[in-house]
């Protein structure tokens, strides 16, 4: 089979379901500044060559000459599934010079190409951890060895160097482990899966880039191997973990390893779409429903768990826990956006702007050189001290480090962010008349392929520091062209005005501007981003009695630099008898003193006593103003505690 | 070195610390049913046997016999530190011999001894994971290989048998494996030191009770070394894990894993009160008070994270996801009981009796042959199924487990409720007249040693269903005895009346018994043990807005099948209008159902709104009441929903 090479512009996009919708191709947008202009620009510039280098320096890059040389020992630099963060940056890569391009980069692509591909087997088995001289045996650790998974992100970087430059050694390589897989993992072959799902994502889209829809079979297959616990049970980690406890369409919600049900989810998912499975399309959604209304955070953070890196139960959403990784928010991104492209839903995409804005965005520092991997929402001790020439051994919360000992999240961020145009706006061309809808808004401008023409927008917006959003029509085709956006759900009181028209109240969801739209024509968009409270279930126990405040997308925090050198961050509460007040991109506002409990008894910290006497003494309290941060930029100001929920006064 | 046979009652004690006070021998009290008496004999009908039954069921016994037969091989059942269990075992048996010989018992120890020694190998070193064939060799995994953790319970076993018994095979083999370490991390060995501790503890009173000053070197030689990070990491944990982060005694505050840091506070304070060294006695009451004042849950359990069974911060106190492990409740008693032996302080007593009924008595089943390993104060979630016979791979709450792949708590209760009586009187010799102070309370009969003859008391109670606790004389000596109470903390109009005086009223802390006791005395202490609520700390962010109920010593909680059929338990919220009503050893208390808000938008479970929507739809609520019961006695009516802390209305 040959390669179709549709690699133009309105095809490099991660996501080729069947249906009636399609995302744009990573280069029918052009971001301008603004906030994920910036941050896909420092991805560019810093982050990209920052994980390389790491990799280079760690060995990870070196695995495969070990390989390819034959020398491999066991003394192999890092963990087994190293090899997926070098995939993970060639797919951050592929997608950033699929808008972006830069001679120099394409040099360095083809270099580490042929480094990988020197490292590949005959029969196609590519691995640097397994199955060479003084290593364990091809297979031998299905429940963690991370095989698949790493081969899952090897055609993920596939996917985007196919669509977006068409084929080359990469995709050679991909092709033959992914053969290599279909001829292991066969209906006819071994009947395992992968520990850590990854492997049927990678496949479907593969399969879907070089039409080729044996791959895709074979990712079905191991979607419905799964959930019987077949895979070996590791100590103190129950099936659940590797989500091989219950079949995926059975399941009712989301569990275990959050990032591990997450891209099961996306790829069953892929999967369903492809085979027009609307069964299992069904128990995705059900699931995400469920566990998005229970199991997640207001930052869109999904897991709660350290010790599993898992979801918790139900209502389970501590925040000083909150593990929240960064790697679980970008594959959450990863399943709404296949579950909008599939229902045409808003609330996927409200989803994934609110976990862009406090997950994606949380991570990396402004520099684009440091990163959170857990994103909790309240810090207890400021983070400790972190080198920034040194591995960070622990994943936890408290100040963002260069590299990690597991260090998933760095080449995640950096192919989500190199590609986050592709998740912004999508074309439905199955009415009368083609659709565009702007799911995402970001400074920059469009040109969109549609069956009638192209359809040309500028966006020009301060948005999330400022409500408005102002589309100005450069090219329209001859024939109607629809224009949706979206209203948050947050988003009571905004407003449209079109070209000629009077200003127009719209309701949260998708809105339709009125009429075709032609070139010259201006519509603007009135978010009202100004701070508002937010108030946790009842049935949270860790956010009872407190309050947070966020402004339009964006969940504000307190961060104790901000405080009065007297007051900490556990000895104060917030009045809400008035309203936050706006301020730049945060909020003042008003809080109080609290007199806390003076111990010095032996006693644990519980008192019997009646009234409760823990509301403080109202004659010590002093009333002051606090400024609020977004959660995003928490943390860059040295060593700090941080809350998102405050107490109540 | 010869032993000094002084296997009397009054010896027969785990601690022997120099100093002015002494516990008594565990022959010198016999618990006659009651709380305490009950579960000393389930332990000893049942729970001995059971844990024997499983040991050899798994192997873990006849790894002994490989070693002995040098057949050991690379298929060794069960973890590196199984040979503790055996030892923890055989320590309980020894206690339990001490007050009430078995000569069916004396044989079993007797073979179980014998199997033991055969694997000892000719230099003392004895353990039946490293140094043999197909086995790593000695000490080559000082961080996780656990030798000197088990050679440390086999020293505490040793100190049980000759304390109780006087020297046997088993006290010779502890002997030669003590002098094995002594040779291999003396001051010219090794500078090792073992990555959980508990050699320390063994060393000491081994040490102490062969008259063996070498021991207690070691003992102070591994606490001095420790806390300058010379154990190997250990991929995602930190050097506070093993204590290895800050020399001990410059903590302020306890850390890392639960248990070891509370085996290393045992351990030193023991090497503290050996040497004289006040200033390593003052940094663990340092520790002690914050971390119990900080740290510290309602039940005296200790450890709030899953993820390393650690210390979490400061205030970091959430009850779903409590550790609260077993063994940490144990090794709390041990430091209390230490601290309360060096200072007299009555608040360590108050921890003892808080952590005795609410963690130690929690874990086990009422028929001891099933235990809790996490107790957390808030289950979520029923607990799953656990069939009693198998091994049950998880710690985690919600159901009885027989056995678990980590086995450490059933033995541990074992050895605790064996030895229960060691840790609730104590003899002052140092004044003018010889005082005997009971800290804790149980129905029972103690024959305690003075210098100046034998006081016998009879306790007469239902205590801590009923707060009457009677005390009758039988026999007092000649000279002067003073006989001390204890009034426990909550006890807020506590009473007592001496033989032929009136009813006194007596505050919280120690009470002197007025005068001199003779034959024919009664006392009678009256302690309020009514229900009473109990407020968090308002830092503790997972229990705000919530009250607990305790009553006398004992905290209750409410079981889901307790509830109405149509309320859940997280449906309501307690009405602290009335106070809870006091029945059997429970309560009753009044609540109102809370409408819980309606789901199904897709959103995260945050409501932006003002005012705050989350307190019920009050035309909906409906009062009804509940009885709560010990908190020690939930999950024992099938798989229940739990919570200690209930929402106030």
């Amino acid at each position: 089979m040959t390669i179709d090479m549709t690699c133009s512009g309105s095809l490099a996009r991660p996501v080729d379901a069947p249906g009636t919708r399609r995302g744009i191709g990573v280069g029918e947008m052009h971001l301008d500044g603004g906030f994920w202009g910036a941050r896909q620009m420092t991805n560019a510039r810093a982050t990209l060559r920052h994980c390389y280098d790491w990799m280079e320096r760690l060995g990870w890059l070196a695995n495969f000459d070990r390989v390819a040389s034959g020398s491999t020992g066991d003394d192999r630099p890092g963990w087994q599934f190293s090899d997926s963060e070098v995939y993970k940056l060639l797919e951050a890569v592929a997608w950033q010079q699929g808008h972006t391009p830069d001679p120099a980069v394409e040099r360095i692509w083809a270099q580490l190409v042929d480094r990988i591909a020197a490292a590949q087997d005959d029969d196609g088995y590519l691995n640097t951890c397994f199955g060479h001289a003084h290593q364990p045996a091809r297979y031998s650790d299905l429940s963690m060895g991370h095989e698949l998974y790493c081969t899952g992100h090897l055609l993920q970087a596939a996917v985007a160097r196919v669509r977006t430059h068409g084929e080359d050694e990469l995709v050679r390589v991909a092709r033959r482990a992914a053969d290599h897989v279909c001829r292991e993992f066969g209906a006819n072959g071994r009947p395992g899966i992968c520990g850590h799902p990854e492997i049927e994502v990678g496949l479907v889209e593969f399969g879907r880039a070089l039409g080729e829809p044996t791959y895709i079979e074979q990712a079905r297959l191991f979607v419905e191997r799964r959930g019987r616990g077949i895979l070996a049970p590791i100590a103190l980690l129950s099936p659940a973990y590797f989500q091989d406890d219950v079949p995926v369409r059975d399941a009712d919600h989301w569990r275990g390893h959050a990032v591990r049900a997450l891209y099961l989810a996306a790829g069953a998912l892929d999967v369903a779409t492809s085979t027009g499975d609307r069964e299992l399309v069904s128990a995705i959604e059900r699931q995400w429903t469920s566990s998005v209304e229970r199991r997640t955070y207001l930052t869109g953070g999904m897991g709660s768990r350290h010790q599993d890196e898992g979801f918790g139960d139900d209502w389970e959403l501590p925040s000083d826990r909150a593990y929240c990784e960064t790697c679980a928010g970008v594959a959450s991104v990863m399943v709404s956006w296949r579950l909008l492209l599939a229902t045409g839903e808003a609330k996927y995409a409200d989803l994934i702007e609110r976990t862009m804005y406090n997950v994606v965005a949380t991570s990396p520092r402004e520099d684009g050189r440091a990163f959170f991997y857990a994103n909790p929402l309240h810090q207890r001790e400021p983070g400790g001290d972190v080198r920034l020439d040194e591995v960070n051994p622990r994943a936890e919360g408290g100040i963002r480090a260069p590299w990690f000992d597991v260090s998933c999240c760095p080449t995640n961020v950096a192919r989500t962010l190199a590609s986050w145009q592709s998740c912004a706006v999508f074309v439905d061309e199955s009415g009368e008349d083609p659709v565009v809808t702007i799911a995402q808004y970001a400074a920059g401008a469009m040109h969109v392929a549609t069956e009638r023409g192209t359809l040309a927008v500028d966006v020009e917006t301060a948005y999330p520091k400022e409500g408005v959003v102002r589309f100005l029509v450069r090219e329209a085709p001859a024939g109607r062209v629809g224009l949706r956006l979206r209203v948050p759900h947050w988003a009571d009181g905004a407003s449209i005005r079109s070209h000629d028209e009077a200003v127009t109240s719209c309701a949260p969801g998708w809105i339709d501007v009125v009429g075709p739209v032609a070139a010259g024509d201006e519509i603007v968009l009135d978010l009202p981003v100004r701070p508002r409270l937010t108030w946790p279930d009842l049935r949270i126990d860790g956010a009872r009695g407190t309050v947070a405040v966020e402004r339009g997308p964006v969940v504000l925090c307190l961060e104790s630099v901000d405080l009065p050198d007297d007051v900490s961050i556990d000895g104060l509460a917030l009045s809400v008898d008035s309203l936050p007040t706006d301020r730049g991109d945060g909020a003042i506002v008003h809080a109080r003193t609290v007199s806390l409990p003076a111990h010095g008894d032996g006693r644990p910290p519980f008192v019997s006593a009646r009234p409760n006497p823990g509301r403080g003494d109202a004659r010590h309290e002093r009333a002051f103003e606090v400024p609020l941060i977004p959660y995003h930029r928490w943390a860059e100001r040295g060593p700090s505690t941080m809350r998102v929920f405050l107490p109540v006064a």
